[in-house]
């Protein structure tokens, strides 16, 4: 036992002086937190102070863990393999949906809190409720058996996750102290361990439509959370992923959730099929049920081909309230009689012929929050049908006249609207396609190319 | 006009980025400040970022103008030659009292506030209380009058000065955010700038019992306290001075104020003359009064042989309430009429002959604290007869058995206390003396030796 005097002025002092501070230090400042024992000052302070001299791997884990357990934490039966996977959002990003269909079916456990749209990035549980009957609020008790009898579960922040990261994460607001990538990656990772994981995978993104920045940027922050990750025990590794164009070819809550059941189906678009491939296979690896990353992507693949990944998704819905006549109309894709349709749907044509070198993401993703799709203030309520569907993307050739996209909406496109959307598409000579998975970070190994990483593995 | 977007958020984040701040944004943060419209967290933020990303001259200039704008500014007639000194605190520092004994005496105006003792240093205003009947409490219009029939007047913080640095020293206080230079000099130009000075000397003190470190440390406090008085306005010089060593031969509020009278009258220790002369030389100088620093020594130091400073001391006092009777028995030097003594008088002798090599400030100064001459909490009652009188200082030579100190107390020598102030006296081989002023620091010139500056000028 290390003799530790703890004053709040002292560890501001030596962390002001640039010093390491210690385990003991780090949770007795958010112990202090969590029991209103601290001036909001010291806080503020103390945030900038860890902003400007830097916390290294150690502080940032500590940190974490601390703020983690100064709230709720599942704890499951330790012979279960519980996964997850977070992403940091994206624009079409329903890469969640093929996800919980495929993995479970392994033996695999995903305890999944999941989050609502936030700026132009779409959010799981404003998805999810574009399906009739899908209840997102859990009981713990209903949780449970989930894991149990279903395998997954998909749930709203419930009871009291990290509260030391809600009144710090309040306070980086108004001091500007958000954007310091260890307080980033430790308030993510205080809220998504506390589902009591053994395993997680991240996906990274980077590009236009990112909140991440730079590709540099995306890969420092990817590490951070591996090695935070690895640092708490849990089997971290992230996938970077391009989000210059949106994923798949639908933006918006319920289009979303159509695409999402035709790659479960086995008849998605590539690149959403791709991308959940690989993070499946991370998770089975992982658990040890494949034995290498080709080996678990091929398995996911198939879940699709063979109607398994859909039964998984159809019980999954179930589990959470959706009627099985529903059901039988999402099995049997008569969307249209489960979900109301846009009242007006409108096309964007190309006036040049070339090839699409890139259809802007972040564009696309805040014209979808303007057509109902997402909110622009907390309380606003989503209109599940309004959104984008691409019927090109990025590397494919048009013609001058072709149909790029529809634009579904119930009357609030504007013309200046419709221009932005229209804008969001360059046309040129490069029908280079895109490149969705981007590198493999595992924790204590340095960044791969994806190619390479599975060639080697 | 510059076109400023005025938001804490915004100001933080520039700061954090470690760009200097508009003196706009300054101002702004302060308003907020005072009218209470910013939250804690942001106050804590902006002083540590202060600290870690550093104040430029300029910045401290304006936020040191814009605290002390804050609250109450004195404006003085301004054919006044207003004029005032700041010491940074130091034991056994009694110059205020000559000092404004002489200058007065040339048509300058002192409106002097002075502090309370803190930590180990003395305060003017208890020295000035141990005189019975003594009123440091003014209102305005006694200020006011002082200054035009006197010349002078001493009194404690009134109404409302800088109540910005009211709040951000009660929070940097608690952020270990006190140390830095810059914030320590506009807090305290912010408070001595309010007086409507037209000059300033700075007694910036260093060694053992100062609070301002080292030489280089003092050096660097008092070069920028006179570039931020230069950046009001105000012609501001400070001279360095050692304080290693007590000042004078007492420490103690009426040892102290008895001693001042014999340097008033001319007889009084030679450092504490000395020091005296050229602090009032630099603000005759300044008002165009002295020709040279070496004039306007002589012309201090000749009031204390010609009676005019004893003659303005007594005339300062009787203005504060002190009856007649009192300052005769002051004149006339019957100080045991005036002053209550000590309970006990105890010596300290050496067991070793040789030279006094130091005389520890500090140690003197906390063991005078603790015989009752200042205060341990800040309700404390003080006792003004308690304090160490020396017989003996650096440089003296001494032979076993000699008297090297009087201790004067009401029963508060414990042995323990005793053996501290005896530690205080290291006697060795070296009887090199006190050299008390080390050099004089003038906006916007390099620092040079007293001895250099005063055959330059």
């Amino acid at each position: 036992m290390v003799d530790v005097i703890l004053s709040l002025p002292e560890i501001l002092l030596k962390k002001r002086s640039g010093e390491e501070l210690l385990n003991e230090e780090l949770n007795y400042f958010i112990e202090c937190v969590c029991k209103n024992e601290i001036d909001r000052s010291q806080i503020g302070a103390m945030l900038m102070a860890f902003c400007l001299r830097g916390l290294t791997t150690q502080e940032t884990v500590t940190l974490t863990k601390s703020m983690m357990n100064s709230g709720t934490v599942q704890k499951w039966d330790p012979s279960w393999k519980t996964v997850d996977k977070h992403s940091t959002g994206g624009v079409g990003d329903k890469v969640t949906f093929p996800l919980v269909a495929a993995v479970p079916l392994f033996g695999l456990k995903m305890p999944m809190v999941a989050g609502r749209g936030l700026g132009h990035t779409g959010g799981t549980a404003d998805k999810l409720e574009s399906i009739p009957g899908f209840q997102i609020g859990l009981t713990e008790d209903h949780m449970r058996r989930s894991l149990e009898e279903v395998g997954c579960y998909v749930t709203t922040q419930f009871g009291n996750i990290a509260p030391a990261d809600k009144t710090l994460y309040s306070i980086r607001d108004i001091t500007s102290t958000v954007s310091y990538p260890p307080l980033i990656c430790s308030s993510i990772m205080s809220k998504k361990l506390s589902e009591g994981l053994g395993s997680l995978v991240l996906d990274v993104k980077t590009g236009v439509g990112s909140v991440t920045g730079s590709l540099e940027q995306a890969e420092g922050l990817a590490r951070m959370m591996v090695d935070i990750g690895a640092g708490m025990g849990v089997e971290t590794t992230a996938v970077l992923t391009e989000m210059d164009t949106p994923i798949g070819y639908t933006i918006g809550n319920s289009l979303e959730i159509i695409e999402s059941l035709e790659c479960i189906k086995g008849q998605g678009p590539t690149d959403l099929e791709n991308i959940t491939c690989v993070q499946g296979a991370v998770l089975l690896c992982g658990a040890g049920v494949a034995s290498s990353q080709e080996e678990g992507e091929e398995m996911i693949r198939k879940t699709f081909k063979d109607g398994s990944a859909l039964e998984m998704f159809l019980r999954i819905l179930e589990n959470q309230g959706v009627k099985k006549e529903t059901l039988d109309f999402l099995k049997s894709g008569e969307y249209d009689k489960v979900f109301s349709t846009a009242k007006y749907v409108e096309t964007v044509t190309t006036e040049k012929s070339g090839a699409i070198e890139a259809v802007n993401a972040l564009a696309l993703g805040k014209a979808t929050v303007l057509l109902g799709g997402g909110r622009q203030l907390p309380g606003d309520v989503i209109e599940p049908a309004a959104g984008i569907k691409l019927l090109r993307t990025k590397g494919d050739k048009v013609e001058e006249g072709d149909i790029l996209a529809e634009i579904h909406h119930d009357g609030r496109l504007s013309p200046a609207l419709r221009t932005r959307i229209e804008d969001a598409f360059t046309i040129g000579e490069n029908d280079k396609p895109i490149k969705r998975v981007l590198s493999v970070v595992k924790a204590g190994r340095p960044t791969e190319d994806y190619e390479i990483y599975r060639k080697r593995s």
